[in-house]
């Protein structure tokens, strides 16, 4: 059977089933929804066995289980290990919804959800079309392996700590990764490398106790004024990063990446004003933005907490203020340095009487992919072939802790996505696009299927 | 019966009252608490029935009513407005009390609980000494006269309405303020100028809603950087006030009254360690701390607000922050000027992309009170009776925005405090000294006693 004969008798069972998955609340960030959590993975666990998986086991957490599943053994075939998230955001502003969350909602060419294309309807889409080779009658065209994990949203520690204890859950010749969308309707996409991330709670006392600023103002030091001054200096005018060495180790992509990526349609107004929604964008102007986003490290602060921030008026001096902060790293940097030099900028930057703490919330080096591996050929034909384009190799600004530890062992990472840009993800009305759903679901299968051509370990 | 005696024979009952007033959380800048702010003037309504004021209304505001007073008329008399009110700062950081707020706790000496100095705590003791002298069996010594309100830590904006609207509520020859500490345990003091307020919220917007730091982070302007900019812009490394014009205003108190604040007992090392709580102080080092409190300008940030401060970790670029700051201001700065300077110095701050909105919340203008009255007599020598000790003229480095009314009228407006410096107002683990009280209550009923000897109206 066809992998369009496939789809054709099967669509409605198809979307029914993403429905029924769709259906489950499964807020990693959520305690309540534990329960929920541990539905989901049962669910993908079994959907594995309906379509033909011999192994599928979870593993990891009992709220928040990692499920482990294998298709059948192909000796002599590659293998291809799917890794993908079944937990997703919260919903929040809920009341922002123009159909509720887990209600899936199909209107205009889209299904509504939350986790319609994040990433729910995406890795459904590339178990489909495994799904669709093992029925071909043809017999599986390599070694499926499967991760699908429920705390993508929250860090991934669970994932993290599976695999640093069985790493030959990792063994893979290819990984595929979809939990992204085309760079534009029309254009898909690989990125080839994430940004690493240090994220960090700065912290800052100046008293013992917060102080009533008619007693002691002008006189007391106040925790957010020193505060303030540590982060203003840490960027300057033009969003330039000024802590010493942090640009050092950046490693500038290459005139022909540069290339590929003005090529790539963009509309900077439209941008602006659209999707950033803001009447001007930071940064150095000298650099695409592009560069800014996939290639330059950048520094954000994320809220400062600490004092009086409730309704009304409350005249304190606060003893304490704290932000959290994180900076976007590029290659070649590494977070572990970063984070040496930024606590080393924060303590010069801070006077005597300060009391500055610096705790490192998550620490990820930045990861770039090898694209000489043919599988990215057999992909770029395979979207060639559905969607009348092939990839474009692009980057993704975004960080993803685990793929430090996917491509370790010389797999080709395969990160490309089916989802669009405007399909909200952790936003309200989050909606993935039925016709880019299915045809991820053909290019897919024609890339598996053409991946069994492939030797085994193509690179060492 | 000799104040002596009444206060032998109550004790337990007048702390019982006490406690029961501290009991209710009338936070009056919490919209929840509307309801226990009511309860509270009602409680206080029902005291002063019991202790003999023939009048006891609710004025104002049927959430947060000013109560309105007054004894038994004593033709010839002076006429006596006590101030109090009833209202209380929130309790947050709440987790630092050691006990609940809104469970007076007696330990060590000390009643803690939220409102047991500012002010409950200092108005009953003036109320009980009231008390005192109308079951005296002498009579009233004075035409009492009591506004009693609950918005003093919200600006006062509904006893301001009240009194703007009926002056003769303010009619008296003597108004007594106990809303502050003595000047250091064993030197009693009257305030005779309070420093204005300008107190504002400043608010940032560059983006129509928050975006994900991994997708645009590098591009998207950052609402919390603008904000930090623009609040380290407005005070330089030596605390001084950025803000053109601010200090040109500024009158120098005369030498005689610095002389008088040089001949205080101060201890440096421990105001900052103990007292303050910190390593050092800020402000200009060739002013006294005392002209830095009483007779400097400040401006300090209370709390800053939007973005992710929540458990964890969420990488967000905020569209919106939010800061609460003020300027305290002394003779002869005008609120409404300031407020005007530091609105042009934050817009020329501001970057083109973001908007930026100040939102004034409180504006008093500074006061000075007029310390030639003969009450002034009166009560130097009523301390000295109980205490040991006569006044020392300070000033108090906090703002009281009735008082630009209070004493307009001729009146001899007496700020005495009977807390002590470490009372904890405003902060966790608010507390007053059990002695501190009940001499409070010996020292206001010999200045009501004698009070009642001088003759009506001795200023015009």
């Amino acid at each position: 059977m066809t992998t369009e004969a496939f789809v054709g008798a099967n669509r409605a069972r198809i979307l029914e089933d993403l429905s029924a998955l769709l259906r489950i609340p499964s807020i990693s960030a959520d305690p309540a929804r534990a329960a929920d959590c541990r539905h989901a993975a049962e669910w993908v666990q079994n959907h594995l066995r309906r379509i033909g998986c011999p192994t599928a086991e979870l593993h990891g957490s009992e709220t928040h289980p990692v499920v482990v599943g294998a298709g059948p053994a192909v000796p002599g075939a590659p293998t291809v290990l799917v890794y993908g998230h079944y937990d997703v955001q919260p919903p929040d502003p809920i009341e922002e919804w123009e159909t509720p969350p887990f209600e899936p909602n199909g209107r205009d060419g889209y299904l509504y959800a939350r986790g319609a294309t994040d990433d729910k309807g995406q890795f459904f889409a590339v178990l489909t079309a495994c799904e669709a080779e093992l029925r071909s009658g043809r017999g599986a065209p390599v070694n499926f392996r499967f991760l699908i994990e429920g705390g993508e949203e929250v860090g991934g520690a669970v994932l993290l700590d599976l695999v640093r204890d069985r790493p030959s859950l990792l063994d893979a010749d290819i990984v595929v990764i979809a939990d992204g969308p085309y760079y534009a309707r029309g254009w898909p996409a690989a990125e080839v490398a994430v940004r690493g991330l240090c994220y960090v709670e700065l912290t800052v006392r100046t008293l013992r106790a917060d102080l009533h600023s008619g007693l002691y103002g002008g006189v007391a030091p106040n925790a957010h004024e020193v505060l303030v001054g540590i982060l203003h200096s840490l960027k300057d005018r033009r969003g330039r990063i000024r802590i010493p060495d942090v640009y050092s180790t950046v490693r500038r992509p290459p005139q022909r990446e540069r290339d590929g990526w003005r090529s790539l349609p963009f509309d900077l107004h439209a941008f602006t004003t659209e999707e950033v929604g803001a009447t001007a964008l930071i940064g150095d102007e000298r650099r695409s933005v592009h560069e800014r986003l996939w290639a330059l490290p950048t520094l954000d602060i994320h809220g400062i907490g600490g004092g009086f921030t409730g309704e009304g008026v409350k005249t304190v001096i606060p003893a304490e203020a704290r932000a959290k902060i994180s900076l976007r790293l590029v290659p070649d940097q590494r977070a572990a340095a970063v984070l040496t030099a930024l606590e080393r900028r924060v303590r010069a930057e801070a006077p005597e009487f300060a009391t500055v703490t610096l705790r490192p919330l998550i620490l990820s080096d930045p990861v770039m992919v090898d694209t000489s591996h043919p599988a990215f050929r057999v992909l770029d034909k395979a979207f060639r072939s559905v969607v009348g384009r092939g990839i474009s190799f692009t980057r993704s600004g975004g960080s993803l802790p685990i793929l430090e530890l996917l491509g370790r062992e010389g797999a080709a990472v395969v990160m490309a996505g089916i989802g669009l840009p405007d399909d909200r993800l952790h936003a309200p009305n989050e909606r993935i696009a039925l016709d880019q759903f299915f045809d991820g679901i053909r290019v897919f299968a024609r890339f598996f299927s053409e991946l069994g051509q492939l030797q085994r370990r193509q690179s060492p």
